[in-house]
């Protein structure tokens, strides 16, 4: 993923970049019940590199298969590239794990961007130290195989009730995660710099005691202050 | 698939059938939220074909993508193979549809055993009509591209909470859709008739007044009884 | 149960009922989720006798616990009087069964006035044969023991959101299943039969053409006119 | 409403309506768990007169306040104009009734074409023999007095998950109930007709053989055998 | 909002309101689903105003609607009184926002008294840091026009499953938030009054090693006990 | 219950115990649904004494049945033995409390070990203070009596949704809550003590760079590593 592109995005809020995704008809990019375990300081940005469940049945788990060299969720942990977010389509099943701090610390150290998924995390407190990203159902003791059988990896998924595409932008923040189709990062990361910049001219205006009714779509006159004070060097106040 | 297998298959109930995997160790082989929408007079069973979708995206659906050669959902329509069940994965998400009657009449013109989803099925009263057994959450109008895109063929997949292998066996009746893992369908069959049989007197007695403890399950002296009715020829009463 | 109580309450329905039990201050009364699955030509009155499950584990299911002289769903079967009717307490989990037609023929023979359970049905398409009136959740083929186990006979329960306690009359219809505490059930019976025959008069005047404003609930005058009504011998029209 | 306009909707499928609303872009116009009770021999359609509920709080409910004049529930059964449909938000909640078999009946009297509720309806059987198309949630005896206040006529409402402002058109069917909002009603109601026409040429192909890929949607061939055949007169084989 | 009332209030627990009003026969005035994102250091008290969302419909919502005048949402947040507490009915839909930062920073400027909502916040962060007591299902990143469409303001409304109707009095702290009817407003401050001390008497004694029953709630020794520690001054011990 | 059972269970995560479980079997041994209010610096771990409510009903609650010195609720909180967990089926009902800080703080003097619900909790900031570990669905103002009656004390029950027998051994840490059968208890411990040094292994190797596949679960390489890096006393790097 391209470093200028991934340090723009990083600027941009998940509330900003949906807002982007709203202009261009896409509305359906923000994932249900997918949580910030731990991120920070940054926001988590990286191409999404996909694993998927179904649903467990005895012939499709168990130490024979967890041990094969090909196991989906295995692979997927040796294999997610540098940069990447590995995330999990885990059918929104929330009581049992899809990692836990093993997994997870391999994962960082390997250089990975994060993990999402919309099941639960084994081991939540020992994950909040190692460094990676983390957004989840929630903490969930019980192995994923109680309730997962991993069978793809690099498949278009489903992931908090969004499509998720190998190579898309997954993006993180304290609102939760947000997906960008590939082909459109680049045009969000440029007009949502932009929205941003007037976002903060508007709150700079309510502090003041504006109200939002014309300023907030802003209106020709808002719009006319706003295009003075970009020109100005945007001064505080 | 063996036809000796099938026709056997068709004797037995969904219950025995999962009673069957229950004493083979699996329990999670019942669907969930997939109810017969037209069947009979016979059983459906077939080997599963199965087609996965993921949450709608903007860029995932739409006309040209529908109308090429490859889309997933067309495809497994035109492939599906005769005397199979093609098996949809919708995620659970009954509001939209996932086949209508175009489709369905195709399914049976080309000699499917059946349909079945965890999602909904548009143009049911036509559906009714067309001949071809179809099990799904419910009827629901609204085109399938309002919620899902189709994305794989022959992949494993979740229905109704449980795995689908491509090739498992597929059976539903009035009490829904079991899933029988390939492997183990011979045995099921076998021993599935020998429980129905035994079944067949339990509830003989329990029709002339036995009481179900002793009975059902039954201890040696109802195991002996029902050994010499077998001997017996099984008469009626 | 008193054969008289009985017959009055077989010609109330289900919405009368729960009207005479908000009168009294009871807004929890009918079970959610609960539906019939045959019953008639007379609606399903009886006491109730009450079984109870919890969430299956390993060590409290299987084929020794099964055959066990006290299982409580087999004694629940065997036990249940004459007249009374079984409700199950299935935690509202609706993919496995909670009994099948064997227990339910069993029921039958043993003069049961029906079965009740917010969990689903086995062998439905045989169970609608038997004659015993049944309301659940819907089929299910898996046996119950792939997610209950049973513990109770005879405690307060909880079936479809509402309290069952051994003793209180239950009554199911074509709207499902209401409960009655004992207390209440002579009172509600009596002046369920006059809220029905003021219900016959009001719905009369409505085909005839008048609002239901004033009539419905009925003001001073629409009352006047019941009452002349009544006195009349309620004549058709 | 205009009658051409009513007779015209008549003919075309929930699911024709559906696929017309999204080649508009809109793509949320079909309720979610809303049922057919009751309804033929022709599709119900009418616009949309709507009634509003709310949580029920003991200060909003009673005797007192059902017997106002002005009570919205009563007012809504009342004033209802013949030949419109009355659509009832009741946020999805299943297990108390939003009618019965009297309300139902006024509806009929006054030459509504319909009720739509997504909660439930009392006095089901009742309700099936009145002749008012009907499309609830399912049965339920309890009165919505116990789950809902009454607050408001003819403001805009959700029902089953989907927008309905009064004014615009219901249309129910075996596969549920949609809606078209007023200012598109014409255009659907023309391009459905075509639609429909297209799909039976297509259906006809399908049964003859046909695949569905290059047929449906039509490729460049189909649409020109297609055409002939309309030419030709729409011959059956 | 009388200031004494409200300071009042704010010395109850939402606890001891909802018991209060559980005592005056209203069982239904916690909010369910929503949960503090942000208050303190004292509670949010003051009277609800009133916003509703329906589910979105592609003509309802977009640029043009956000820009207009009289557009619900906007003009909710510039007309919410100062001191009141704006409550919004999102029918539960937690997965977008129902406002952002800029918002809650106009109703703050505004000396509004807080923001209720069953439905989701954006830019979770930044409204952390605004000064406004926010309560709401949880962060969601994408904006509320991907869901819904504003209608309403200042109509009854439910929030959470429960009935706020505009003037009410809202209260929230780390319990979530409760309704109470304006009517019962002051008999609720003063008996919770008493409600508090008297738990503050029991508290302590359960500390000291008295059990609960007889204690909690008082029998006669305990209460006799109870009126000598007022007479005494309520000694710490 | 045996002191050293108890201390060996602390130095355990609920993740590795329920990976025992899973290792003899069992599968359903994480509450859903239930997390941790306030617990630490140890983990909880107690015998389970248990309590069950079924749904509200008008006659089986109020200030009379609360007040008896049987009511199940105040018994269990005053009969609760030292060292025990509290557990309550509440059904999953999550929007009114199951107990409060006075009962809490009872429960503290006594001694228990914690207090465990899939329902909510009242006065939740205060009894984070208290010093009792808690695990629940999350705060929750409304007394318990609006949504549930207490009938039982030491029954097995359903809590999160799974088995829980008196006496079973419940243990609660940032995962949430697991259930030990009692009879496992012994084994589980002692293989969960081994277990852990395994993966402190694992962590230790997977941190050094190592590949997850081959290593966990361990290959026969790995197993042989491992048992030098015991044998040389478990060095840290």
């Amino acid at each position: 993923m391209d470093a200028k592109l991934r340090d723009r995005l990083k600027t941009l809020s998940t509330a900003t970049i949906t807002k982007q995704l709203q202009n261009r008809g896409f509305g359906n990019i923000g994932m249900a019940g997918v949580k910030p375990l731990v991120w920070g300081p940054e926001r988590m940005v990286g191409e999404a590199f996909t694993l998927r469940f179904i649903p467990m049945r005895e012939d499709l788990v168990g130490k024979k298969i967890m041990a094969r060299k090909d196991h989906p969720q295995r692979r997927a942990i040796d294999d997610c590239p540098k940069g990447a977010v590995l995330v999990v389509d885990a059918r929104g099943v929330t009581h049992v794990g899809t990692a836990g701090d093993i997994l997870i610390a391999r994962l960082f150290t390997r250089g990975a961007a994060g993990f999402v998924s919309d099941g639960g995390m084994r081991d939540a407190e020992e994950v909040k130290l190692v460094g990676l990203p983390v957004f989840v159902a929630g903490p969930a003791a019980p192995p994923g195989a109680n309730a997962h059988a991993a069978v793809d990896l690099q498949r278009p998924i489903g992931c908090g009730g969004v499509a998720v595409v190998p190579g898309d932008i997954i993006v993180g923040d304290g609102d939760g995660v947000v997906v960008i189709p590939k082909a459109l990062a680049k045009e969000v990361a440029r007009d949502g710099t932009e929205q941003e910049r007037l976002e903060r001219f508007i709150k700079m205006k309510v502090l003041q005691g504006c109200p939002v009714v014309g300023l907030y779509p802003p209106g020709d006159k808002a719009r006319a202050e706003y295009q003075a004070w970009v020109k100005a060097g945007e001064p505080e106040g």
